[in-house]
């Protein structure tokens, strides 16, 4: 039963998740490096930096498991699980360049946004498909 | 294969990831506007509206997304995806509202809220309906 | 046809919909309580701690989502939706904490860790055993 389940978009989706969670751990980490208690949320623009590139990774977290999820059974697994693990690699790229200076956040964020641009390309393009076969 | 899968449910998820998406960009505009560089979140009013309208649609995306599909596979696909479309609506009367002035915001909120209680409630009712039919 | 959905995920996912408009509605009760219009966010300490206990709920919504629908499609959906209901006693006991004083937090914060490891855990050997099915 289990071997029709879409393994690879959950093992992305685990692994994504554990890399916010990951994320989560290092504004904490930071917190404690600058002696940040919560709730503040301002200090050092070293630690303004990584609360905000976690917070960045929060905003589209949702917008990313959506889109992985209908690109691959909607389109094709492997390719949307493959997306998904460049936008894992794209969101460190950001969290660790944002952390060292806000310009270096960049280069992250355009491979995230173009994994998103595809994934979002890809389920349109399933989801297309999938309309004729069942309404058409 | 694909004739079974929820396409409505699809669609409507997607559409809200591309409106997610540009509510991100619009913030990103207003950024550049009045000239404030990541990672501040602070400035002139209309940049700290458009700030935290993007926010709270944030806050309530993933809120969105369980109940839409939920909703649509427990209850009635097509009710769902039809309140996705006006919870959209809302997101956006929200949005532009909110930039114009923090009062305006609130029809938008009042329709977001109104379409998530009634996900809500067509998910408590097919949910419960699912249970007696695979416990009882 | 219903007979074979996952019916309790599908219950402790509303749920916890529920449970965070709520937290959603405590935060927009302490703005009137303390006179604070949208779009600030920053005022007496009780409202920066219920505002806060708010935001680190949204921030870990979508990945204790991911992780209890992986967790209780591929592991076992009873135990999965029995984290759900404990990860939402935890939340419930973080955000009350937190309003009272910060480091009352912490209690609900342990058990909620521990519950989204627990979750990203029973996922993980659920993807292996599945991923062994499916490909080997």
């Amino acid at each position: 039963m289990t071997s029709d389940l879409p393994v690879l978009l959950a093992a992305v989706s685990v692994l994504s998740a554990l890399h916010m969670g990951f994320q989560a751990r290092r504004v904490g980490w930071s917190r404690m490096k600058f002696k940040i208690v919560p709730p503040i949320v301002t200090g050092p623009p070293e630690f303004e930096r990584t609360f905000r590139a976690h917070q960045n990774s929060v905003e589209f977290y949702a917008i990313f498991v959506v889109l992985l999820w209908i690109s691959g059974i909607f389109f094709n697994e492997v390719v949307a699980a493959l997306g998904g693990l460049v936008y894992i690699v794209g969101r460190e790229m950001y969290f660790t360049g944002y952390i060292s200076e806000s310009k270096r956040r960049l280069p992250g964020f355009y491979l995230v946004s173009f994994v998103l641009l595809f994934l979002a390309v890809t389920a349109a393009i399933g989801i297309f498909q999938a309309f004729l076969d069942k309404y058409l």
